[in-house]
């Protein structure tokens, strides 16, 4: 527990230190757009998985909340790839994988795979029928993604 | 450089404990709202820091890019209320002012403050002027919630 305190101690500060560099509109540094790459999908997954549990029936299905939550994750999924662009490999600990860097067209189609099922999901959330079709497909290429091109364990 | 290294890299593990919570549709811990509580504020600031750069122009306008995120931040700000809920005074380190939980009428009245300023971004995004108008009331009650119940230290 007290590492993890540590943790989100020291993550609050590399936060802070990101919001000062983008208003001072400075180059972000690779550290900050690793983090800021790490915020966007801790909001889809928090996002999604609102979704994904509604289609599961895991979590009571709410047309206006789940409408709302198809069109963040549309937006959200919109902002990650050019943090993944050059250079943004190395710089803080992250589990991409470094096979992101080295076969870049692959991974650009894995990601506008997702991002072509995500854009299915703000019209199939106004009904659970259809929500949980499109969560599914979507599901899938998360976990595809995840599984080709996030590692296990943290690098650099 | 080696400590926000470490920071980032526990932050990340954090990160991906919190998506499992989520997916597994258990009670998520105060460490992993505020965890998300952070998430979001990053890409808020983000997202407006774009924004407000373009109203300054220190950043070229561009009306597409502008609207989205005015939308984004519109869609994000309405987020972050529950966040700050009892028992999420505590649990993982946080500049949250402990005034939010002692005064929590007047925060609320804060947000909302700052929630009515945002709602006005859309529309303005789409002409510089009025960008221009709306991104500076935006910003002054970020920083008045800033001032008023954000610590600048982090505390436990």
């Amino acid at each position: 527990m007290k590492l993890r305190h540590i943790a989100l101690a020291l993550c609050a500060v590399a936060t802070t230190a990101t919001t000062a560099t983008t208003y001072a509109q400075q180059a972000p540094k690779p550290e900050d757009q690793i983090r800021y790459r790490q915020s966007i999908m801790n909001v889809i997954g928090r996002q999604f998985g609102m979704l994904a549990g509604m289609a599961k029936g895991e979590v009571p299905y709410n047309k206006e909340a789940a409408v709302k939550a198809a069109g963040l994750v549309e937006t959200l999924s919109t902002l990650p790839a050019p943090l993944f662009g050059p250079g943004l490999d190395k710089g803080a600990p992250t589990k991409a994988g470094a096979k992101i860097w080295t076969e870049p067209d692959k991974f650009k189609a894995a990601l506008e795979k997702m991002q072509g099922e995500v854009k299915k999901l703000p019209a199939a959330a106004s009904d659970p029928a259809t929500l949980k079709v499109a969560a599914g497909d979507v599901g899938k290429t998360c976990k595809g993604c995840h599984d080709d091109y996030r590692e296990k364990e943290f690098r650099n």
